[in-house]
């Protein structure tokens, strides 16, 4: 049954890395096709999550989709670009400009409709730019209801197809409109579309002060509205976007629970941003720290994890997962 | 239109405080009545929030009515105490102990029926003890079940009465089950009732990274749901419960603003921790503060903010504010 | 070699633990002699320290040299009260009341008296009420000043025994003047003596933002100046003094080499506060991390993660990490 | 008296802003010639800073100075352009690998050298790219030892420059070397030199969760080692440099006195990065803000403060604060 979890990557991570100060990015650039191959050899990744734009436009979809398929992958995902252009600066769906919220409009319903060619069957949507920066800057009620709306009548037109929002506190705003687990599935619910979700990017909930395995169960236990994971790690102040496993350990092997748990049945994406490293090799890193935890995941342990969660007390569950990743102290202390 | 805001204050904010470092505390705890008589001498004061067992029982209740009438205070708000008793340490609503949840749900009723023969139209239920504090030591799902199904055994009894549940991101516990608007809100609504809603306490958002003027925003949305507003200020790291406006200026605005422009009609209720200052003069600084800012908010500043919020230039808003509230620069730099 | 590591633990870890919504406490206070016995029994644990007049009072400290040596047990530490009196509310050596500062002078030397008397090698100081809350309140050049000259005057009366200053950024303060490792230092080098030094509390300097092992670097680069470590643990933004590994793994491990990379050779003493827990369980649970982590830092180990060090590939880090506490991946994916 | 700050621009805060999500910028990049005539016209600016290889190289380091000076403009600061090349991507001075090691110091010598061409006093050095990301990576000690010597070995050889150690908490990478004021203090120190000091970026200082202020002590205390300023505005948890006063007031009061108690005679620079806004109103509100605040530190607001600090009472700094700046509440609440 834990082989059931499926695998996938943002095909970006593999790219090139740039941040405020260094714009042209740590490395070059390689072509897509390269990366898609470098994706394909890392252990356990089945599927691809393409950014719009970047990625994926109307006129390359039958090829990649082409790649994609030589490659043995499946395009999980696409996430129209909302963020990465000059016109996106002050926002997209809540832009105060309204032919900005056209525009975005119309840019999410090109991502969808080459979802449906490449049979994609979930869009991601993280309006990046969307949110404020300043006090006394945003209607924070005018434009929230302009991004309901926007997001309303693009989800509208493809009820086959499944639109996750991704949230985030901050980044490149301030403060984003999507800034946590629940803001994020009140805007869902106010769209009042089934077809409207939520994604959870672990880095994001973790600078959120979200304990994430607490955000899954909130988003399920409100109508299964999660619809898609993304992994990374942090320092819980920033999204440092760094390999799985770096800083954490026991808070993954409770999420790893939890979805189960909760019957998620979407993927486990990659989503980092590995300024410095070989971006295969970080994202390679990542997935094999899961896969590792799904096979410590055994029958045995999850009868064992929901034996602690029922007792609740955290020496027990101190003991429990030092023996289970480390050796015994010395027998005697001399 | 300025002169209906009614300003309130949680009584044992006049008396002495302790920390977990001095348990007996900084201060000498003086007599209620004398608390009492303290807070009628704030200028703008009319209101009294009081905790369950600390300041009122079924004993004292008609005592305390008499005592609030002869100094010309309201009862606006009971808070049920769920917090500082040993047998709430693991939980009130959603303790695993079940006979613990009993409990809690009587000590509710037991607050609104004095509410009630108080005629005190509102209980504030901060449930500081409900949460957890590590990993693999909660489940979620059944424990935010319970806390739910609690509020609305209590809350259905007493139609007459509103509930505001009040969110903080932590402490006592690590983690909170009621840690941010959004997620309150859900709760509220999970109840079905419609006489439950939300507290906003301005520091506990400050520190969940809210900006707390959206999240004003968000609850008034979804129909009318801010039931309460508690005041103080912080560092933005740890509820330090300081004296508004000891560390913010222009979020006080935005909020004065915002709870305007969204209707809200509740008491201005001051919620602070003053443990080394004296604690009627702590609060007085506060109330004195938000009536000043009560003055700065005539006609004509709301119509300029609302030009600065539809135009959402954070360089004019600059400016505008600096030269409300600070002389002008000299004419010439030599 | 990793045998020679020493364990000890704070008394008062065993026993009550309040906090300012339950002053009177989470538990009932054992008697001392069952607390000592208590942490007796702990597999590994050899040192005591205790608290100027909670645990040891001139009146007592024969008696207590007494019952520590029927235990086992050494007294490695005397940490001074300067923060749990009334008469500390506004500071202990940095205070504006000079009869408080020398109050506080007075109490050290006493503390340092008893630590001769009982064979004790080591005064930890921590002055948490030596800070600020406000803005505009402290007269930081002045209340340093004074600060560093209090702890001289002590210091300089014991040339035998060492002073540890214990840094943390704040609480019960919002900001404490020894807030930081390199801040301590400073203090610690204007004395202008040799015994005095830093002690760092590991969940201290996590929410301090500070890589703990740097900081080990920093103080040991700078003439051998750590001189004690306080374990436990947090979620980085708050003291929450939690047991070792409940939520951090990789970063124990960097410090146990790091501690042994510059030769540090004092204790490794516990401070947590298990508010909700059995004390000497969630203490024991803290050790045995730690003794389990020694034994994984064996002579294979070390050699390891000075080849990671020198080459910093995070890549080869995460692989190693993970293939030293969790089970491979499935061979294959499908 | 007030009337001898001084006010800079780092040139760059006029040009496009980018960040990792619109890698070619929010706006478009205009002539440097352009950008110091905006600069010129800012009401109180007289100095302007550069960044080496972005605005100033040995070739046009001629022309420049003639620019500034038909501009009415001085060079108050250069900064070595040790960050926005794909060759310091690991480090600059700390670098593991030598031969980068190597080019740092040619890169901090050739500005160094320009420096004095120009006539301007100081270096400004930010090694944003000295740090680390991820447990296991660095070796403290080592590459620790490397910067201190870099900074030696460039600062030594022109003793009529002074250099400023710049610190950071983190970005660009997760943990910066030089992250603190003590931190940067000590290292300054251990290079022996009298011309190495240190610089306070506010918006660094802030989400370090130093109280500025204290920081400014902490440095001239230890020899007037307080060689820079730079000016922005933060939420706290990042770098978010934004217009000054936008979200912090009182602070930057607490600032404008301890800079002059302590007798700083340095620039106050700006340093911003107002990604949406126009770059010479942006700064221009900063600088405005602080001329404001100049004004405002009347001798008898100065002499109020010291009273203030003396007494220590944040009730009495309430009310004087408020007093300043608002209107008085109305006489009667009713």
């Amino acid at each position: 049954m834990s082989t059931s979890i499926r695998y996938s990557v943002i095909l970006g991570n593999l790219g090139n890395t740039n941040d405020r100060f260094l714009s042209t990015g740590y490395k070059v650039q390689p072509p897509k096709e390269e990366m898609i191959m470098a994706a394909a050899t890392i252990e356990g990744v089945s599927g691809i999550e393409l950014v719009g734009s970047w990625d994926i436009t109307p006129e390359n979809s039958s090829r990649m989709k082409e790649i994609l398929a030589q490659n043995g992958l499946t395009c999980v995902s696409i996430i129209p670009d909302l963020f990465s252009q000059k016109r996106w600066a002050n926002g997209s769906f809540a832009a105060k400009d309204s032919s900005v919220r056209k525009q975005a409009i119309e840019a999410a319903v090109e991502a969808a409709q080459i979802a449906l060619e490449m049979g994609c069957p979930l869009l991601n949507i993280w309006p990046g730019q969307d949110g404020y920066d300043y006090s006394l800057q945003s209607d924070f009620r005018q434009e929230r209801r302009w991004f309901t709306d926007g997001v309303k009548e693009v989800a509208s037109q493809f009820p086959m197809i499944k639109f996750a929002l991704e949230y985030k506190p901050k980044e490149p705003r301030t403060h984003s409109f999507l800034a946590r687990a629940a803001d994020t599935l009140l805007v869902a619910e106010d769209t009042g579309l089934d077809n409207v979700g939520v994604c959870i990017d672990v880095g994001h909930a973790l600078y959120a002060y979200e304990n994430v395995s607490e955000s899954i169960v909130i988003l399920q236990e409100r109508g299964n509205k999660l619809f898609h994971m993304h992994f990374n790690d942090n320092y819980r102040y920033w999204d440092d976007d760094m390999i799985v496993g770096s800083v954490h350990l026991v808070e993954y092997i409770e999420m790893l629970y939890w979805l189960r748990e909760t019957g998620y049945t979407g993927w486990y994406s990659m989503d980092q941003y590995p300024y410095r490293e070989d971006g295969a090799g970080a994202i390679n890193a990542s997935v094999q720290f899961l896969r590792s935890l799904e096979q410590f995941m055994c029958e045995e342990t999850i009868v064992q994890i929901r034996g602690l969660i029922r007792r609740g007390d955290p020496i027990e569950a101190s003991h429990w997962l030092r023996e289970k990743i480390l050796p015994s102290p010395m027998g005697t202390s001399d």
